[in-house]
């Protein structure tokens, strides 16, 4: 999950976990979500980014559908009718999920260590 | 998961998550083997935690198995040949892994109490 092993203990134990982010309609964004939704971003649409995640077209899009539906506003939008199908990009609400989600996720992984640091075990 | 929710912000998104500690031969503990270790430990036999968490013996007995088999030391050790079977209780190990996971647990729930409230969506 991107958090360093205790090199100092070998064969001991860790704390370990993972976090996502809840609407009162259900998961919004966990760790998948959150690279799909920065490969959108830095590619510019759902099937090139679902292609980098050797991920299927209709599977990506059941993720963005499902994300747009549980956040109070969309997180991608598309533009139809351009050339092969039109691309996609994040609406500034989309933006702020992913740093939110990233921010959440780096004080997770501090949160982890220290936990792991801490275990007398 | 026993945090409280936001209640100022009715609506708005909230951090959420689970943890459990590992080993290097996979899942020690989680909330679920947590809570039977609990049970163990109060009613003395896996039989008597696994009907008090409408558990199947069985499913108990394969769960205290992975748990003894993923510890450096077993967590629940057998008195066999008493009567119904023998009751169980929790090694000092046993002991220790619960306590350090409920540790780890409360401060979880802070952290994702901490992480919802620093949310800007």
């Amino acid at each position: 999950m991107g958090h360093a092993k205790n090199k100092k203990k070998p064969g001991r134990y860790r704390v370990r976990g993972r976090i996502w982010l809840e609407s009162a309609g259900g998961t919004l964004l966990g760790n998948g979500r959150a690279v799909l939704l920065e490969n959108i971003r830095d590619l510019g649409s759902i099937s090139a980014a679902a292609r980098s995640l050797d991920m299927s077209y209709a599977y990506a899009w059941k993720l963005v559908d499902a994300m747009n539906r549980e956040s109070t506003t969309p997180v991608v939008e598309r533009s139809t009718g351009g050339r092969g199908g039109g691309g996609a990009r994040l609406t500034p609400a989309g933006v702020r999920a992913v740093e939110a989600f990233r921010a959440a996720q780096n004080a997770f992984d501090r949160f982890l260590d220290e936990q792991t640091e801490e275990l007398r075990l």
